[in-house]
Formats: structure tokens, sequence, C-alpha cells
């Protein structure tokens, strides 16, 4: 599949999911390439059939977007709680296990996730797997130490990476963290990983997103096909 | 006790620890009034008695107190391990299990203290206590979504306190995050304690060091006296 008709299978399943945000919602807004297309239908809406509802944003790159359109955005700490939460993942399996954090934001899509009534991914087909762990997982660790952080993942066989930039640069989150990838391939025991990784003291949090999605919304070349997770 | 009586304690306890420091030796550095006296002692031993070492500090206080004396002071990413980390605690039990993190500085103390090879606190006689909690338990928290971290805080009766300074202003940590303090009084157990709060997405790290010190030095008005953990 080429890069557009990847685009198309996102741009479809971005825009079924704006379907669930309805007039005087509180809807979390994620980050990604998928959540672009999402984005872009829901400005549409609220230019064109006046919807209106309050967003909560993920990172500040969503934020621009949605301000942009004149869709009202409010830190999350304004709202008592968030209806529904649409975003991206970089994987997820059939238990509903996933990883997130390839764009770096996943500390606050964890935080706004944890806040929200209703979780929905929107993904594209690549995305679904039957183990998770292929795509590098990222975990946000403190610059402090951070050297001795990557050298226990080393000894533990976690194969760290820590994530740079263009200029080779460190990349820093938006709480100015780094961000490490461990490239394990495929992970067996999330709960067991997950454990150990939120345990290591100088890691702030890790991509493991487990059994915490309600709805996977999946771009299909025959149109988007929902995934729906009935052990949450 | 009145406060000179105190200080007295604690100097004649940061003096005593200050000879766990010799030539050669890499050593961290803690945070705190105790931990004055103790880099104070160092930097007239590097200057009366030629006294030479490494210093990690767990602070930019302590590092600008230990520059001062001349002391040398690398990152904690500079060196492949330290061999003492001599520090101050908030409460002590026991069993050895602890509260730190009243100067704001838990994050870097639990890191450096994480890869010392030997942990010495430095306490007044009022620090021992039978059960910790009384001293509110510290909680570094990411300011995105502070409040609903707080919210459950205080459904879980944690009785939580956002750590404001003079001007009414929330403290920041080194890492510009928040400081919440438990007031819960007692707490019977520490490790479950210690569990939900590291599991709470938004927490960074918490103020419980737990069975982590191997010796404590207790100011006492008939000389210093050593507490040893056989248990570590």
């Amino acid at each position: 599949m080429d890069k557009a008709q990847q685009d198309a299978l996102k741009k479809a399943a971005g825009i079924e999911a704006a379907k669930l945000v309805t007039n005087g919602m509180i809807a979390g807004l994620g980050t990604g390439s998928t959540v672009r297309f999402l984005v872009d239908e829901l400005g549409r809406r609220v230019q064109e059939e006046g919807l209106q509802f309050t967003g909560v944003t993920t990172s500040r790159r969503t934020q621009e977007q949605a301000e942009g359109y004149g869709i009202k955005i409010v830190d999350v700490d304004d709202v008592d709680h968030i209806d529904v939460t649409i975003d991206g993942a970089d994987e997820v399996d059939k238990n509903f296990d996933g990883i997130k954090g390839g764009g770096a934001a996943l500390l606050w899509e964890k935080i706004v996730a944890t806040n929200s009534n209703k979780i929905v991914w929107i993904v594209d087909e690549s995305k679904v797997v039957d183990t998770i762990g292929a795509f590098p997982l990222p975990v946000e660790v403190i610059p402090f130490g951070a050297g001795h952080v990557i050298k226990k993942f080393e000894a533990k066989g976690y194969k760290p990476v820590l994530r740079l930039d263009a200029d080779g640069k460190e990349v820093r989150t938006d709480e100015n963290n780094f961000v490490v990838d461990l490239h394990l391939g495929r992970i067996d025991h999330p709960r067991e990983l997950a454990e150990d990784l939120i345990n290591t003291v100088g890691v702030v949090e890790h991509g493991l997103f487990l059994n915490m999605v309600d709805t996977v919304i999946v771009g299909d070349p025959n149109g988007p096909r929902v995934m729906t997770n009935g052990n949450k």
C-alpha cells in the first residue's frame, strides 16, 4: 500500500470517529497523523454544521491545529471529566493492549486517557498486530541520571535507544524529558514489563496502554471496521 | 530542645558521617539542613587536610555549597557508580523505611540513591519514629492534569495538599513539577501505598524510601548513634 492509499484509510477512520463527537461534549483529542484527519473533520463540522464541543488536547501541535478551526480548547484541569478521547496508536493487539508514544506525547496522552469515560483509537490496518513489540516501545525518562537508566535497560535485554532528532540532539518531550525507545521485537508479557518500567526510578511513564481502549476504528479498504473491547 | 541544641546534634551527625568519605571516592551529597553541616565538614577537610574526592549532588543548592569549597562536582551520568551517598531524611522507622522530600528534591535524591553502593542518612533524634507518616509524604506530580491526581488522592483519603511557596504560587521541583504532600498521619502499609502512588498516571516519584538505607547516623546528646540495616 502506498502512502496515498494509507492516508485515505486514515482519513476514513478519522471521519468515522468524528461522528462520536456531538453537541455539548468534552472531547479529548490525541496526536498523530490519523488524528490530524479527525481534527480536520471536526473543524469542518464546527464551521459548516455549527457543531459545538470543547476539546482537551494531548499536545501543543493538536491544540494549534484545533484552535485554527475555532475549536474551543481548555486545559485538562479545567474540566471534571472527558466524555470521549479519540487518539491514534502505534500498535494494538486483539487483547486491546497497545503501544503509543511514537510522537513523544505519551505522557499527556495517558493523562487525558485516564480521565476519559470512553477511549477510541483510530488506526490503519498496519497497526493491528498479533503481538505488540515490533514497534519500539517509548519510555519517558528524566534527563538527570538517564544514562544509568539506559544501562539498566541494556542489562535486562530491553535494547534501549535514546531518541535523537535530525541534528543528533536528544528529543525532548513537552515536559522537557528524554524518550528512550525499547527495541523488543515482541512483548509477550506486557503487564510484567509495565510493572518493571514504572518501578524504575527515573522513568516517568511508558507507552504501554494495556486494556485501556474501548473501541478501535480501523481504516479498511472496505470501509472503517470497528473492534469493541468487551473486557474493560 | 531548642534550635541551637538541635543544630548541634545535626552538626555532630554531619561530622561523623563525613568520616565515611575518603580519598578517591565518589560520594553522593544529599540536600537539607543536616547535609549542610556534612558539606561544611567535607569542605574543611578538602581545604585543611587535602582530602580529594568527587561529589555528585542531588540539588542545585548543595552543588553551589560544595563548589564554594572547591569540591569537584560531576553529573550523575559522568560516573559509573557512587561509592556512598550521604543524605538527610524527614522520618525513618526501625524497619529502615523512611520519608524524604521535605526539601522538594526527592526525585534527584532517589535517582542518586538508586545508583549508590551504600546509602547513609544523617538525622537528629526527632526524625526516628515508630511509624512513618506524621511527616507529610511528598509526591512529585506532572502539572498537566495535576488537579485530577489530587482529586483521586482525596477520594482515597490521602489528604493531599498542593505545596505552595510564601507567595501562594505552586512550588516547582528541579524538573519544574508540582509537589503534593499527603497528610496521612501514619502509614501502616508503606509498600502498598508506594505501589499505588507509582502506578498513578501523572505521578513522577514519591518520597517513600523503603529499606533503601544501609546506615542511619542519629545525632544524640551522648554522641552520634549508628543504626545499621541488617536486612538489605
